[in-house]
């Protein structure tokens, strides 16, 4: 009803009616589907000032991109105001919207300069005036530009943000903005938590689904230019003709939304599918037969981005097996993909049971040597922290260590290891934690963020990678706040420095409601939530402590099989007297890969940010907090306070009713029900556990866990979703 | 724009305008997901009359099932005419709408009578008097017959039925009508081809997606009254009491819909999970384990509906495996269940690769002494044919050979030899032509559908049951014409009798358009549709000839491998001079097992009907066809004309532009494309290599297969969906 204003004079109640059954039955449809591009109606008076901005549309439309920025305008206005301008040909008249390039418009010719500095995927959006005529102009160097800065604008009305003297100018920080999708070819998705793989593998080349537009569109509007297909547990067959041929059609969907398609390429293809003996880097068979295949890549997708590798890891194969170094293997496949413009993301997650140092060590220990010696189109691609992912980990050793080589960041997106779909979780928070911390490697203010973005060490290829959590569940994400780490994760991609706090209002107004009185306690309620998972989960620097295998749930008492460091107890070393991993300079010593104010601080159980302490040091269960109490009292505590914070959250949701739709209300109403109960769920199991092993009494005020620790111990869940394989 | 006539006078071009955008957008968003139950307007003449007609609103609201009645038929109102009848509680006035029960509206009591004769499920549907008004009667013995009776009404507004003088009685001839879901616990769903199981196990019993609920609605509207929710190659975790609690929620969302959740139950879980170390049926502690565990399932779920079972068959632990027969292993079950009111549903489908008897012969012979010897609480659920759900098979020749055991038939409704969910195949011709089938056990008339009906034989207990075709995809059967097969089952289970050519006519009306230029060309299409992928795959009574394991695209070649009867050289025994399976009285004598008419019809070379040569005979190459053809010039000919015929439903299609909304006549073209490709490869693969074993030259006219045959012998789909495990 609020989009009645521009009809005027001879309106109805039964047309009042009627609006109000179509508003009814558009909320019934609130799926979330839509993502953050819902644009829906805002309210009338801004809608009003809005409309007599944006009368007359003069965009190009001979391009793909130039399509796609134009229909995305017009789609975007139409929804948001209830019509669109009207498309003109001419000399802009007042309160026109100018779209293009230098090249595509004439009216843009005079800012070519200007663009020009603004990079390949900039843009401007500038209130200004073209002769006596009033205009809004959005103009880049490049149609791509011109797309995100449609996005730019759509983002600011969608937000109820001034748009009064608009005078923008963007431009990425990093250049490789890329989500990495761990999608086996037979539709299942590892660590995925929500459906299935979106790309329907046995359909395709033929078969486009449209979502593969929409998947398109919503990383356009962050900013995310490329997407790796395929698990990084790669099958060789990913890279045989057939499924080039599938991974080509996606590449054709995707590149007017300026989004490259790359490969994980399984390090020993050329005997799997290649007829070789040998896949060892230096052998010249091999090396032809890699470059070959990217012929024939290239062939087939012009624009194709490169490899994404994951070699000699947890089973992998790579140039080890052969006695050569990870540089070997990364310049191999860089040397085929080079004359194409291709780029190798060689991931430095590695490490080896059969290697007894500390596994938060491997990783630094095997690249740190090899600083320099790769080719210029390599990235080494570092997980945020040395283990895996964890609730909380102190940044990767590794950022920051290598002046010689492009670091990319690694960051999941997918919560395997933070309550997979069903908890909230914002981990804006995580990435902003990370980014923000001080390496020191160049004195203080040498942050993970400049490493990433390149300016810390002059870097002239950067990038930044997210494992997916996208499938094919309705809602994209398996949940609807999980949508926000896509979209916290594209938008940090875009600008490393940005505060998770502003993009979480921007999400919560695009994807609920502007009004004031949602985004408040919706943003409060995500900065919050991934702390109180960390301490419901891991508290005080705890980690990998989880179930074995599919990661669900609580597993502290988790030992034996394969592999120690697959382990829990490997991590924690709780036992009748203390608990924690001596990482300090008398134990594993991981701290002395840090720069050396970190190391002090890090190594130091009296500095050490208690967030880290049992990350770096094994302190005893009476050893005193700041806080005043124990570590064990505080470790009950921790616990606890995490669980009580989900029910203040359900508490703020439910004051929400009635303010947002009824059917995003519900279901996220019943996954918070579900968090609280697994939130329960690790602080009962964790507190029996840690209890069994030094005996003492819970802290006063304290619950006891409502079951004995061997009820914990003995459930099975050998169907929880997003297994390995 | 359809829907404005009843707005009049102050009708402004802002409104209209207004509305053809919301048209438009509503046109966009045909994603299948409506299903038949669209609820778009009706043309406004018919309008006019129906809003006439339906005034007002008299309907209990008392139970779940009284609400989903009366939800239902708002919606369905709201959409089809603009607005819905007003709900009104006193004397009705002239148009009323009155819903109900003798028991739950005082209207209805002078009606009891009448209605207590159309059973537990049945409904009355008339236009009548109270008094001096004329109202609409929708009236039940119970709930569920009056939420069948509003979809029936809807469908009759949605068809453009004419509705003068309703006098609508209806009584189901079948049963338990029941759907069969092949998923399993992980989400794979075996021969599924629309993404991944409807229950998201994982976050159950606490998370109910809506969409069980529309799940729900579907099969309400048809009158499925039944769904087993695992796969026959059963799991015993589906018996232990976390996975109970989640059927349990599943159970509590289609109670109001008049549906009863079923388990497949896998015959050695009292020794996976009850510790037990015998599964033998005449144990006492296995008797004693499942009847404490059908004890538990009813306390959860007070409905149950009871156990399917497959058992010795295909690996599947069963009687057997003790010496027990397969009366004794149903006994077992369904004298835990008797008390309960519960049901077993064990399946006829056993062959043994021990037994060198022909497969097609062997359930026969295995149940035939069987006879009698089961609980009256069990059902024999026996495949349409002898072997497995192939193109066209005979009817199976159990059929009417076993007059003490009720008989439920099954039917696949997902097209796991039939394209999967790309090919266009219309499956209610197949389920007629089955139905339709006179076994003459009881003189000529007595057709497979009077022994489904239990008319045959005065069986009380009766069935019918489809292998699910539906998935997460969002048009839930991976293609929207595979709606149409889930459409035609269920009409079919409620009435055994009908026509397919008239269910056509109603789903085409209901899910695309009643304009009878949609209706008449996508009928017509639909009804030639099997009869093409019959002849591009397996025509003449050629059978099984698909690629092994996942049985996608053609295979006759498939040789070797653990059991000759899952190759394809088993079935066509093709050699340099003929080709065809002799089941005739000198071969395996399988028509021996039919009686006696139809024995010497299938019998005699010179009298069965060509459709089923091949399946009954082995014959010369250049055995004389009805045609005047030799055998391979009408082989081939056939080939030939099926893939000429998906051509044709091609330009069919492509005719309907402009009549069908753009995104599903965009689908369904690029579906029918890959068909027609398919068809090709069939026919090419087929031709050559069947031309490999007899040498001779093509017919006249004929092209030759685009490929040597090598080419489609390495053929390799690793990842073909739905493969079984």
């Amino acid at each position: 009803m609020l989009a009645l204003t521009n009809v005027r004079g001879d309106l109805s109640w039964r047309f009042m009616l009627l609006w109000l059954v179509l508003l009814a039955g558009a909320a019934r449809a609130e799926d979330g589907h839509a993502l953050w591009m819902r644009y829906v109606p805002v309210d009338p008076p801004r809608a009003e000032e809005y409309r007599a901005r944006f009368r007359e549309l003069i965009a190009p439309d001979a391009t793909p991109t130039q399509r796609a920025a134009r229909a995305e305008l017009l789609e975007g206005l139409e929804g948001l105001l209830g019509q669109s301008p009207r498309p003109h040909a001419g000399a802009p008249g007042e309160g026109a919207l100018l779209l293009g390039t230098p090249d595509s418009s004439p009216w843009l010719v005079p800012l070519r300069k200007e663009i020009d500095g603004l990079g390949a995927e900039g843009y401007l959006i500038r209130r200004t005036w073209v002769g006596a005529k009033q205009v809004t102009v959005i103009a880049a160097r490049n149609d791509i530009g011109v797309l995100y800065g449609v996005f730019h604008l759509l983002r600011l009305l969608q937000t109820a943000a001034p748009i009064g003297d608009l005078e923008i100018r963007e431009t990425p920080r990093v250049k490789l903005r890329v989500l990495n999708h761990w999608d086996d070819l037979d539709g299942h998705v590892e660590r995925g938590y929500a459906g299935a793989s979106l790309w329907d593998w046995h359909k395709l080349p033929d078969w486009r689904d449209p979502r593969y537009t929409d998947y398109a569109r919503a990383n356009a509007s962050l900013g995310i230019n490329g997407t790796v297909l395929n698990n990084v547990n790669a099958d060789a067959l990913s890279l045989t003709p057939m499924y080039l041929r599938k991974a080509a059609a996606l590449a054709d969907v995707f590149r007017p939304y300026g989004i490259r398609v790359y490969l994980s390429a399984r390090f020993s293809a050329p005997m799997e599918i290649g007829g070789l003996d040998t896949a060892d880097p230096l052998d010249p068979r091999v090396r032809r037969w890699w470059r070959d295949k990217a012929d024939e890549i290239y062939r087939l997708i012009p624009d194709f981005g490169g490899f994404l590798v994951k070699a000699n890891s947890e089973g992998q194969p790579g140039p080890q097996d052969y006695g050569r170094s990870h540089a070997d293997g990364a310049n191999l496949l860089a040397d085929a993909l080079a004359d194409h413009g291709g780029v190798v993301m060689w991931r430095a997650f590695v490490y080896s049971h059969a290697v007894p140092a500390d596994r938060a060590t491997q990783a630094y220990a095997e690249f740190i040597r090899l600083d320099g010696g790769f080719r210029r189109n390599v990235l080494l691609q570092v997980k945020n922290g040395p283990i895996d992912f964890q609730p909380r980990e102190p940044f990767h050793p590794l950022f920051g260590a290598m002046p010689e080589t492009p670091l990319m960041m690694e960051f999941q997106i997918t919560k395997e290891y933070l309550g997979f779909a069903t908890h909230l979780v914002y981990l804006g928070t995580l990435y902003e934690e990370t980014l923000r911390a001080d390496t020191h490697m160049r004195g203080p203010g040498s942050t993970v963020a400049r490493v990433v973005d390149g300016s810390l060490h002059g870097a002239a290829l950067t990038g930044m990678a997210g494992v997916a959590n996208v499938g094919t569940d309705r809602n994209w994400t398996g949940s609807h706040f999980d949508q926000a780490n896509w979209y916290a994760f594209g938008r940090l991609a875009w600008n490393p420095h940005q505060s998770a706090r502003d993009i979480a209002r921007d999400w919560v107004a695009m994807t609920f409601s502007p009004d004031p009185e949602v985004v408040r306690p919706v943003v409060d309620m995500m900065m919050a939530s991934r702390e109180a998972a960390v301490d419901y989960m891991t508290p005080l620097g705890l980690h990998h402590l989880m179930a074995r295998g599919h990661h669900y749930g609580p597993g502290p008492w988790v030992d034996g099989g394969p592999r120690a460091e697959w382990t829990s107890v490997y991590y924690h070393r709780a036992d009748r007297d203390g608990i924690g991993f001596d990482r300090g300079v008398h134990g594993s010593n991981a701290v002395a890969q840090y720069a050396a104010p970190v190391a002090r601080e890090f190594g130091d159980v009296r500095r050490v940010p208690e967030r880290y302490l049992l990350w770096f040091h094994h302190v005893r269960w009476d050893h005193r907090m700041r806080s005043g109490r124990t570590l064990w009292s505080e470790l009950v505590h921790r616990y606890s306070d995490g669980v009580a914070r989900v029910g203040a959250m359900r508490g703020t949701w439910e004051g929400l009713r009635g303010k947002v739709d009824e059917a995003r209300h519900r279901e996220v109403g019943a996954f918070l029900r579900i968090q609280q109960q697994e939130a329960q769920w690790w602080r009962d199991a964790s507190v029996a556990y840690f209890q069994s092993l030094n005996g003492l009494p819970l802290p006063a005020g304290e619950a006891p866990p409502s079951r004995p620790l061997e009820y914990y111990q003995a459930l099975q869940f050998p169907y929880a979703p997003g297994d390995g394989r």
